[in-house]
């Protein structure tokens, strides 16, 4: 590796700034475009009074939520500032500017999960509104895949103008004001994943099991109380969350092109990775605005062929723009680079195209795994004959097996890039990052749909004023969105082993960097962040591995706590509230959403917690090797549980609709119950811990990065003290074991709850 | 890290080689302990001729099975054996001795898991036959822990006999022989894991779905065709497949500290690694001896109180080993070793403890998360009263959090052996290992007896010659046999991470060997073997990753195959044999076994190759690092999938049994069916996933030391061939895809088995 120690004083040229501002010149028309769509979607027809009631409760419950996980997370938001307005710093410039462009970051991922949350719950209403009319169908789909447009622009155009801005005001210091940046952008987004998939599974899981198991009515109906809080739910966990975690995304790879970069080219090294997502904005413009749906055909294809035509646009504009801003030796770079061999402008060319096939290969993976057309998700449907347990057996091997496919050919992209970059290897990867991020304002696009979809259902449904046909379009419409959703995730956690592997560079670089700030040779730096092969690391692997697993654990227990609690105020309302099985009375569906909203707060706070304090609690007590073979096992089990999670839960969801299509005996049969509980298993798989993976991975490799210098600080030099270490870590392990215990007790509560309380009502 | 290359020319002292006969002769006089226990169970008396009916059959089936299975492997054997043959070796000696020693070692994993068969389907019988007695339950108990007494015996007396045996004749080359031997036992051991544990569970699994849940027979029922099947399932699994497994763990640990021990100590560090397993063996046979059940305790309070004596005699007889054996400071060990600081005695003393109070936690957690009368199994059996996912959920996260747990402790022991061996930290770690091996007599005791009581509840069942008190008292047997095979399984995952690790040293030192055999330097010794934050290093650690999924996937899946050709079986003897459903016609059980024999072994290949041919893809592939990386990867990943998948699968099976006694609505409630889901789930993931990836994770750690050298010599130096490499690479990977595809097709074979073969038969 020939990465050199962080370049001081990067200084752009006046034609370098130029660029920087059409940059972000292209990220404030990404924002206009977003307007434009976003004006044309609050056009379409409003339905019924009826429907725009649900619409409204609904509107307001979210609001809600969100208004009360932005006082949390503020607080939250606070403490992180002054802890890393506390972390070593070279000067003031730098460490203000860290500080408040995380604030900057964690202010973009809120706003644009609020705004994904507003526009959400005003589309759905649009789009029930829109199957009622002639040509529904085409209609329908249009406003909703509108929507995700909309939101897809915004993603994007927030993430390049923050990175943009940082560039132009940072040059400097851009690559630790950008890790403070994605670091805010991270965080916020994996409390709103973890928040909002808690919220949206607890919803769901609750209904169902009262509903639909208990009292024997159909899904939405309007009987129930919690049928609300689940149409909440879809806002802002499939919604909000959705969109926070892809603009940490975007937000992160970005970041770590721009340090990759920089570091290996100064200035010059800032402007390509700038250029490629800006190349991507155009083709997603193009992309939502070619996305029509032709006769007969389902959305999928539509949805596909409009990734595929942005996909071969990105390619042949961002070769062009390698060819035109990028030299053809290394030498064009400066004189110091004289010796080193290849292509430059070639590498970028093929290392962007790697990224942006890979996007490819992932949507058709996961097409193939958790579509209803495909192999898999037909032969769990089939198992379904055979019970729950073979349903449940055949999703998990599903999972598995997608996940080792999915994870190796992300592997093979890192490994591709990495061998093509030759003496700029990390910079090759973190290129093909960006070259990632040119899908990503389709994908928001696409991803959007289906939450969007499945809300015009709820609402249809429960308003009754939708008739067979149009109820059958909006049907269709959220088919297509289990798959959609199954892809983003995949593409997501793509973009968090492309940014980590590059981000893992940033360590080494912090490392050395400080190593050197205090004297030490280059040679120790090697030996101090340690071979693979010792047990220190094997540790630190090990402990990342855990992590992993801990925090899937957390949240799947997080729901089902959530959901315990659902249940029972449902069945309190059945049994105390007289006339709601009879449909005379309303149930009281605000309080389920406070239950569900304060619920999923509280339980946000220990996997947030574990994923800031683990890193903390391991560089310190174990030192830099450890963590570094933390963050190699902390990614590698990740990607591969993300996947599994995602991909078992869309193969289940979609067996459970294979069936309901009138597949091994149709609604109702024994085959229906065994997919159900498959469906079930699967939501808090796929909704809440899965998607929850991509943010931790990046939250717990920035938070490396950050501390990596005070770590080497108290580990070698004059302020060495093995004292203060174990007293830092011995601080995180206590933070983490208090929020463990705090939500065991949780746990214990709810199950000591009385049983007159617990009692389901006489069924109808 | 100080450990030295390799140290040639080891050689014992004449007072030296009378402590190693001494280690023989205790090795023999375990052997002979396991005769007496062995006679003494067949002495006891075999109750009803019907009853030796049903035990012959099942005797015959399990024996077919192994005989076949035998056949088999013996191909596989010669295969590897001319491989290992063709690997580079330091002269003719070393390369016979290994290849030589592969076989013994193959030979005493295939010989003690035949006998484990061989005494359990004689010993069920006895079992049977003793709870019908007077006193029948301190009777039953008392044959069912001999049993597992002799096995215990065999398999710590082999173990160490083979060790003794190779230091004795190869005290110069012994490493290198010891890792033939230790991968022959390994590999046999994988291979009969697997092939057992499909046998198993896909017997158990088909049974249930017909005899059960379409029928509605009970459990055992003879009327059921693949009763029989089962029955030898539980033989050729939990009995045979885990003595080799356990014979294994024995084994490689014991070579690991070998191994370690003679390179940093020459013939002084081969001494100390074998006494404390004949300690061990001691004070298993006091174990042995103690157990004795006392009125009014459950099995489980008998056996963690023998563990817990022998357990406290093996650290006192350890630790005067220690202070009468090895010096007080390291000059002791020769001049080579003045500079070095620290007391051996008091080191060897503090590791040995480490594994030794490491087995006594895990068998505290696992008793914890999967015991009846605790918190989480109850808590699973409780969310049976919300149906199926629930109860799914529960054990999943269960599972994920005594993973984490188990996990995090195994990693402490091994930070705590490291850190304190100072200098000589990875023979620390290996002694910790040898510790822990002290305990493994009575693991093989405490395990064996679970299938041995569950094979005697079967044929009491079957007989219908056993009364209602004899009955209860085998079932209660069954149910303690739940816990100790979650306990055997964690210990067996803690002996692999152990092992493994001090391999992880074995394997440094290889390249380093290999690296100065060709003139490198010490100093391109660390850079070849990577840092961990090489995108290189990070790409293998995934598929390290990958593969425990995948591997996990396979099984899953090789099971359902498996089970889904005997339900067929089943239903079309009851279709076609008139008089089954009256009792009138014995059904053809035979068939079933000889299916399931079928499937089980021809399913076996694909993971076998999977894990041979991996690390040999990744090595030559893409180097040494990536190598290393991927052994951390399997390692991490494997230790939580392995504790997860068998506690997850205990408490299921434990939260059944919860439900069969009364609570939440007892035998056949939703309740029960609900559990009954999570037990047929839980079934491959406790009993053929989990398990197999203890051995996994040991043959793929011997297989990169063994092809070490040669990765090396086609890297760099004069035979340096990137063609060869990916040629290598490339077969290997196309042994893997084709493996892969050829299963994969197979199950296509299956589904479409024509429908009218597949049809249930009518309910009676």
């Amino acid at each position: 590796m020939s990465r050199q120690f962080l370049a001081e004083g990067i200084e752009l040229s006046g034609g370098d700034y130029g660029i920087v501002a059409v940059v972000a010149v292209v990220a404030l028309a990404a924002l206009a475009i977003g307007y434009v769509l976003l004006k044309e979607v609050l056009a379409a027809g409003q339905g019924t009074a009826k429907m725009q009631d649900i619409a409204k409760a609904v509107q307001e419950g979210a609001t809600a939520y969100l208004n009360r996980q932005r006082n949390t997370l503020s607080i939250f938001g606070v403490l992180v500032f002054l802890l890393l307005f506390a972390l070593p710093a070279d000067g003031w410039s730098e460490r203000i500017g860290r500080s408040v462009f995380f604030l900057f970051g964690a202010l973009f991922s809120f706003t644009i999960g609020y705004l994904g949350m507003w526009l959400a719950t005003r589309a759905n209403l649009r789009v029930a509104s829109a199957s009622r009319e002639q040509g529904g169908r085409e209609k329908a789909t249009r406003i909703a895949f509108r929507t995700g447009g909309a939101v897809g622009m915004f993603t994007v155009g927030l993430g390049l103008f923050g990175a943009a801005i940082v560039v132009l005001a940072y040059a400097g210091q851009a690559p630790k004001v950008l890790e403070g940046f994605g670091f805010g952008a991270a965080l916020i987004a994996m409390f709103m994943r973890v928040g909002g998939g808690i919220f949206t599974k607890a919803a769901d899981v609750g209904a169902d099991l009262v509903g639909k198991v208990e009292q024997n009515i159909p899904e939405d109906d309007p009987r129930n109380a919690a049928t609300i809080a689940d149409n909440v739910g879809d806002n802002v966990g499939d919604c909000a969350g959705m969109a926070a975690d892809l603009f940490e995304s975007y937000a992160v790879t970005l970041v770590a092109a721009l340090i990759l970069g920089s570091t290996a080219f100064g200035g010059d090294g800032l402007l390509f990775p700038l250029i490629v997502p800006a190349i991507g904005v155009i083709t997603a413009v193009i992309g939502v605005y070619i996305t029509k749906s032709r006769a007969n055909e389902s959305g999928l294809v539509t949805i596909n062929r409009s990734f595929y035509i942005s996909a071969v646009i990105s390619a042949v504009l961002c070769t062009i723009a390698a060819f035109v801003f990028l030299p053809n030796s290394f030498s064009g770079f400066g004189q110091e680079f004289a010796s080193t061999e290849g292509n430059p402008a070639v590498i970028a060319t093929v290392a962007v195209i790697i990224g942006i096939v890979l996007a490819g290969v992932i949507l058709k993976l996961t097409g193939y795994y958790t579509g209803t057309e495909h192999g898999p998700v037909k032969n769990v449907g089939k198992t379904s004959e055979t019970g729950a347990a073979t349903v449940i057996l055949s999703g998990i091997s599903v999972g598995f097996e997608s996940a080792v496919y999915t994870a190796l050919v992300i592997g093979a992209a890192v490994f591709g890039a990495y061998l093509l970059g030759g003496t700029v290897a990390l910079f090759a990867v973190a290129l093909a990052g960006t070259g990632l991020l040119t899908t990503v304002g389709v994908i928001v696009a696409m991803d959007t749909f289906g939450p969007v979809s499945d809300n015009a259902q709820g609402i249809a449904e429960m308003s009754g004023d939708v008739d067979e046909t149009a109820a059958q379009t909006l049907t269709e419409l959220d088919a297509v969105g289990n798959t959609t959703k199954a892809i983003t995730k995949g593409i997501a956690i793509a973009t968090a082993v492309l940014a980590a592997t590059a981000l893992f560079g940033s360590y080494q670089d912090a490392i050395s960097k400080a190593l050197a700030g205090i004297g030490a040779t280059a040679d120790g730096v090697k030996s101090f962040v340690d071979t693979i092969v010792s047990p220190n690391t094997l540790v630190g692997v090990m402990i990342g591995a855990a992590v992993v697993f801990m925090f899937s654990g957390l949240a799947v227990n997080a729901v089902s706590r959530a959901a315990g609690a659902v249940v029972y105020e449902v069945r309190r309302q059945f049994r105390e509230i007289a006339g709601i099985m009879e449909g005379t009375t309303r149930p009281e569906y605000g309080k389920v959403v406070d239950i569900v909203t304060r619920d999923s707060l509280r339980e946000l706070a220990t996997p947030g917690l574990l994923a800031v304090f683990a890193p903390i609690a391991v560089g310190f007590g174990l030192g830099t090797g450890a963590l570094a073979g933390y963050l190699a096992g902390a990614i590698a089990t990740g990607t591969l549980m993300a996947i599994f999670l995602a991909n078992s839960g869309g193969a289940w969801d979609n067996a459970k609709k294979l069936v309901e299509d009138g597949n091994h005996g149709g609604k109702g049969s024994e085959a229906h119950a065994a997919t159900v509980i498959g469906d079930t298993v699967g939501d808090p798989f796929k909704d809440t811990a899965g998607p929850a993976i991509n943010p931790l991975i990046k939250v717990m490799n920035l938070v490396s990065v950050l501390i990596a210098p005070a770590v080497v600080q108290f580990s070698i030099g004059p302020d060495a003290s093995l004292g203060i270490r174990l007293a830092i870590s011995l601080v995180a392990v206590v933070i983490i074991v208090v929020a463990i215990v705090v939500s065991k007790r949780r746990s214990t509560v709810i199950a000591d709850t009385p049983a007159e309380q617990q009692e389901p009502a006489k069924t109808a």
